[in-house]
């Protein structure tokens, strides 16, 4: 019999691969790192033996969730500001809350609160955009999770960097330092097209693609950034993206809402990934994406929660039950999205949008152990016909019972493995109060 | 010192009194079923003592939430069909798996289980419509949760009865039978207009007022049921009800999408409650709800889950956190429907349409102690600035700690006092293996 490191046995494992198999009653072998073989339960235990055993029965087994596009330290901001205007909440709550108290420290803690929060709710990776990433990196790979951490670039100074130039070279400074570090990587992130010049966006790219980095920016989220686009370069943005040579499949773009039909076609041409963030995008009222253009296009769409200060969690699997219950109603249409589909674009889908798809998203021998453990069999998750729709319409965050990214467990029955999570809540409740003495 | 049945201590009490009073570290003290003292923990801690003493200590006590529309006794066909056309789902899936399966027995066990549901969400009252309202009435009554049980009244033959006159009838007596349940009550719930005809909605109305008894019913759910109505009346749904002599302060309509403007004046001059059911409502594809309208047209508004087998869930929490959020993109307008009004429509303003708002709703001075406990303080739900906020966009239904209703604890620390939850697993695998078999 052959060792490994953690063998799961007894699960409903959902593999998502290209024929989205089920196993029931099924196992999974892992070993440095890797998933070294699955199949049923009876077959793999006469294959392997192993110190550390989980036994999922009654569990679902699954690809862990990916978050596409987040804010992760914006974690003290939580509910600071709600049903508010975009434009005062930005000015009165968040640029001067950011404005006086980011620091590296504020950053290196919210950061790990984040993460641990997205840990319990069954996220194995996330894309982030934010502020002195250099602490975000190194908080999430405390964690355990995987992030691509994308330091905001902006025409104007920000936190730790007082031009867009310097703010690129932080980017691929970090992502090579980084470089051993199998948890974390770093992207190029100009903010949008409104807070970044062509000549910024146009560096931005060209750096990412020298770098062989990923590109993540905000792209049409509200009307007026459409409306402000066309009186400034007389198109709507994924059209100047496209004109000053942005667009390519390195690019994750965040929100898509706004899009017309000629950019939805370059968009595809391009492979660009969008990331829907309906949750955020319903609470500041920004409009409703149009899901059903994207996939009748053929564009890769994945699913982010955005950042907590406008959510307030970050909780994917609340917001698979948001977009496809949204969508099946704004598209007049109770067969549209099904269940099947929204778990893809959290697992698969985010996967190739990050060009990770040969190793993560899914279950399947020689790929990446990033698997949740998600327990089905409670009061009110019973009784299940269909694992999918139980998953999206069901199953809520705090059912996630085990995480295990790249082959290590991160979480055990509820219990973070690397952090303390008291001393997490301490920290938000020295920072809340800091926050609010200082407003 | 006054000796009390339940001191709560050291909380933070969310009244929703009139003036929407909150108290940090605030106390409450109950006896006989009553709430006979609310303030701070050091002053009601010299005034009364008592042998089971709740620390509220980081959390937050407020009234218990009221789930306005339902149909508890489908529990167990929870995911049972998603992602279909109404017809197919209603054809070939919910009316076979009904007309196979309903019994007394089933529905005991079914609401037993949706009920145990509720009470873990943190809801204290359910207003019901399905079948079997004797068995539903004794389920709730065991679990310990307030109900008010509309037997569906339909023109055709249904589980127990062969005709409308007989459903009235069955209905009264169910009332009068349960007269001395301080919880249960009994409404008259003619389905819909479309499934019951003018003489079975006037002599339901008729049969209501003359027994003090609620109305239960469907109303303007499609785009279809409008067009229907019109074709066959002359008029929409609410317009062609109040002609017939049916609204009133005693109804409770469900649903309620596609009203228009001399309706919502109807129903506002009648006193006419709406039950909005939005996850609902988005899954089956049936519209939005035009929330604006109705209060501008100053309608009581209250929320309900729906069934689960349209939901998938009844979780209170997550309604208003989805109409909340929906409201503000479908009316553009961040600040629309603040996170304060939907507490208030899932307490008071529920609480009023079942005329029940001087008896519960709030937590004042001689109402009925029906009070939930919900932890604020985890890692996914810190920090908090606004305790409204908090409730609707954060907090899940999970962090529902303790439920007092009618003055006793129906759950504590999580376990149901009544009822043994893993019973009630067991059976709702036994009966979906039934089904399974029997599709």
């Amino acid at each position: 019999m052959d060792r490994v490191d953690i063998l799961i046995k007894n699960g409903l494992i959902v593999t998502i691969d290209k024929d989205m198999q089920i196993i029931e009653d099924g196992a999974v072998a892992i070993k440095n790192g890797n998933i070294v073989d699955v199949g049923l339960t009876k077959e793999i235990d006469l294959k392997y033996n192993s110190d550390k055993t989980i036994n999922a029965s009654s569990k679902i087994v699954m690809p862990g969730l990916i978050n596409a596009h987040t804010h992760s330290g914006m974690t003290y901001f939580r509910g600071l500001a709600d049903d508010l205007p975009l434009d005062r909440w930005l000015n009165k709550y968040i640029w001067p809350t950011e404005a006086k108290f980011l620091s590296e420290e504020f950053i290196y803690n919210a950061v790990l609160h984040s993460a641990a929060e997205m840990v319990k709710n069954g996220i194995v990776l996330f894309n982030d955009m934010y502020f002195f990433g250099k602490q975000c990196g190194e908080a999430a790979s405390r964690v355990g999770i995987r992030a691509i951490i994308g330091e905001v670039v902006l025409d104007s100074p920000v936190a730790n960097c007082t031009n867009p130039e310097q703010i690129i070279d932080y980017s691929v400074n970090q992502h090579k330092e980084f470089e051993k570090d199998e948890l974390i990587e770093y992207s190029i992130a100009p903010h949008s097209i409104y807070a970044c010049c062509k000549e910024t966006l146009q560096l931005s790219a060209e750096t990412a693609r020298n770098n062989n980095m990923l590109l993540h920016i905000h792209v049409s989220e509200t009307k007026k950034e459409i409306e402000d686009c066309i009186k400034n370069n007389s198109k709507p943005p994924i059209e100047y993206l496209h004109d000053i040579g942005f667009l390519s499949e390195d690019v994750l773009s965040a929100h898509g809402i706004w899009v017309n039909e000629n950019e939805m076609k370059l968009l595809r041409e391009k492979n660009v990934s969008i990331a829907i963030t309906t949750e955020s995008d319903l609470k500041l009222a920004s409009g409703f994406a149009p899901m059903k253009e994207y996939l009748e296009n053929g564009v890769n769409v994945c699913l982010g929660t955005d950042g907590v200060a406008s959510n307030n969690n970050l909780d994917i699997l609340e917001e698979m039950d948001f977009t496809s219950k949204l969508q099946k109603a704004y598209n007049q249409d109770p067969t549209f999205l099904p269940a099947i589909d929204i778990v893809r674009m959290c697992t698969i889908n985010s996967a190739k949008a990050f060009k990770k798809d040969s190793e993560i998203g899914s279950i399947e021998i020689g790929k990446k152990a990033d698997i949740i453990l998600i327990n089905k069999s409670q009061l009110d998750t019973i009784p299940m016909y269909n694992v999918y729709s139980h998953l999206v319409y069901t199953i809520s965050s705090y059912y996630v019972k085990d995480v295990i990214i790249n082959g290590k467990i991160v979480m055990e029955n509820r219990k973070l493995v690397n952090v303390d999570e008291a001393e997490i809540i301490d920290r938000a409740n020295y920072y809340k109060k800091k926050i609010i003495n200082g407003l």
